[in-house]
């Protein structure tokens, strides 16, 4: 077991910055799940001050590359800087150093994985690259281990953010491609020169990884038909709409009898599939597996946090292969002694309620139960009573709240229950927004 | 690397029988990625008869399911019988000979799973168990390894099928509960005996699993708080969906600062989050990571050959580190010298198409249209003519297509743009029905 694990790190942007934060941050959780200290012993990168301004100053900061690969303390080399060259210099160099590589780079692969690949296979090396495809979604461990029973039929992806937030943006609001591309401009979301992400390059980037792994082929960039949504106009986002459909740009891999399908352009998907409700700038990738059946993974596909959560998921598989893991009992031992405490009872639970409340329909009866609300800490986000029919004299009070506390709302509910003018008992649901 | 792994099955079941066909169909595969060739060696199970009518005349067939864990020639023990005895009997045997388990019983590990993970730890063997929770949806792997970097806040789960389908069509056709029940018990979706699905208790041992697994804790089933649906309302359904929220049956953990949350209840969801609208017998979890954000998996839960998806998904694994498989290249050598006809020419593939074409209003355009389609055996599924706006002569054709060959579709579309009755260029987009 190694107690330390030195890692070097190519490039401190976008994703080299958050996957420096993670491992800062989250230091204790992954050395419970690995054994060892992973820690960043140097970065590279272009800007030096800005770097050391960013990392502890422990770390070695330096603008040669390719030192991380001479250096015989590095571990593991993580490739986030982008670019072929000089990633790909690096890489190989790395691998050949016997050094274990972790990469997010998709075009890298695209086009020169084969070379890489076979360098690593030969000198015993992992180069992985969960990163590089769908952001912090584990798909490429998915497609490897989770579904490795099945016959992969097809994969079929919405793996570039950019292009669906313009796609989302363009069928909300009604607007043109070129609006649409204007707003994500904007917000960040495409850059001053979109081209890789609207044309769909980058989608078949991702998509050529992905064939490559589902189906156990060489990687083959240039078989990939590449049709971008520039040229979509909005008409056919509303005939598609009325048809049913959704226009999403999928990237799109299929085992068929005569070859392979390797392609991405812009699809109608119908409406009342999950992957045609994926919106903005999130990505999911559907798989269709002999045994599973369909399945579907979602989450967001780019940004510093959920791509280094993909970068240092694949650092901890490295370590725990270097420290010859074998046996991984599912339950960690962390609380091996929690007692009962550990766990909150239900009545210490905080969620959001609904509440039906059946009432005589008489003045007060509301302000009773406001008040009985407002005792018991419960704050209301909505509250509706429902018209009195003709001829009734009861009626109904329909209630969504903020936040609670699960005992405070179960005593108010008794409070109310006992009030006169309140018959039967209150109905209590509890909302999960989930965000 | 051992050539042969030999595996000993308890339960020719649903699970069992799948796990059997799984393994036999795509042995190949299997090959491909363990370098092993997986065998069933034994069987252990009730009915013999109808074993033997079921597996080759290799396998050995018994009634004596501890026999699996007294045979030194078996490597791995695969519990697929359900129940707690003579289930746990067997998993603590098997460990005890050093095998490796892999199991799909939820009720026993929520239950005895501590003491069963002590004792693999101990021997320094694995319990798999990807199977036990939301089907073919490897959420098990991706909780320990995927999503390794992060530090869990919550995890949400439609993670029980009947009752997922319950709710469904009770909200789709009105019914009451007793009524959809009748229904699921029909299709075959709810047992005679449906008390643990719709009481929760299904969803709670699964939810107590991804708890433990998510914040490193012991497993502790007691802690659970459990209500079902048998008490729900429809009219709660159409008030819910009239405040633009769905009920679901979820199984919720959440991490606090006080302690953990553990809760099995139905909730309102908002309409637009993707879980809102997981329908009929299908499960979806949620993972709220510090890193990725909110993740989302979503497949079948149950049945045969999903959940076989799991258990040899997890041998797979088990089999892997058997062999200490060290470096894995991401891309396998199956075919490492595959020549470009491998790959499909896009004028090679097939998809179902939507196309709108400018025409002058005269008779028989349409005719011409499709007239070429069928010359070039292109189906239509739907086409609309637009009615002509007053004082103008031209209007749209919109088609959808069954499934066509794409050079079919552009000979087609070069010919239809050839009439003198079509002005522009027709617009083509491709459909996916991802089914």
């Amino acid at each position: 077991m190694k107690k330390i694990i030195q890692i070097g790190m190519a490039g401190l942007g976008t994703v080299g910055g958050g996957t420096y934060a993670v491992l800062k941050r989250n230091s204790d959780e992954l050395y419970a799940r690995t054994g060892s200290r992973l820690e960043v012993k140097t970065v590279a990168c272009r800007n030096v001050e800005r770097a050391r301004e960013l990392v502890d100053a422990s770390v070695e900061v330096t603008t040669d590359v390719m030192a991380l690969a001479a250096d015989p303390q590095i571990d593991i080399v993580v490739e986030v800087m982008g670019g072929i060259e000089p990633a790909k210099s690096l890489v190989l160099a790395a691998i050949a150093a016997g050094k274990h590589v972790v990469t997010a780079n998709k075009a890298l692969l695209a086009i020169h994985g084969n070379e890489i690949f076979t360098a690593a296979a030969q000198k015993g090396v992992v180069v992985a690259y969960e990163a590089a495809v769908a952001g912090g979604i584990p798909i490429i461990k998915t497609l490897r281990e989770g579904l490795a029973a099945n016959r992969i039929e097809w994969v079929v992806g919405i793996i570039n953010g950019t292009s669906n937030f313009i796609l989302t943006t363009m069928r909300e609001k009604g607007l043109s491609f070129e609006q649409a591309l204007s707003q994500a401009q904007q917000l960040g979301y495409a850059e001053a020169d979109p081209t890789f992400d609207i044309e769909g390059v980058d989608a078949a980037h991702k998509i050529t990884l992905l064939s490559a792994l589902a189906f156990h082929t060489p990687v083959n960039f240039k078989a990939a038909y590449i049709e971008g949504i520039s040229k979509l106009d909005a008409e056919d986002i509303g005939y598609a709409e009325e048809f049913g459909y959704r226009i999403k740009l999928l990237g799109i891999t299929k085992r068929k009898q005569k070859g392979i399908e390797l392609r991405v352009h812009p699809a109608l998907v119908p409406k009342r599939r999950l992957v045609a409700n994926v919106e903005g700038v999130m990505n999911a990738v559907v798989v269709k597996g002999d045994a599973v059946g369909t399945t579907l993974y979602h989450g967001r596909g780019a940004g510093a946090e959920p791509t280094a959560s993909a970068v240092v998921a694949d650092l901890v598989d490295i370590v725990r292969l270097m420290n010859g893991e074998r046996a991984d009992p599912a339950v960690s031992t962390i609380a091996p002694e929690a007692d009962d405490s550990f766990w909150l009872p239900m009545s210490e639970t905080v969620s959001s309620y609904y509440m039906r409340i059946g009432v005589v329909d008489k003045p007060g009866v509301l302000a009773d139960v406001a008040r009985i609300f407002a005792d018991n800490d419960i704050s209301i986000e909505t509250m509706v009573q429902k018209e009195t029919a003709p001829g009734e004299d009861s009626t109904e009070i329909v209630i969504l709240t903020h936040s609670a506390v699960e005992g405070n709302v179960q005593q108010a509910v008794k409070a109310i229950e006992a009030l006169q003018t309140v018959h039967g008992s209150v109905v209590v649901l509890r909302k999960e927004e989930l965000c």
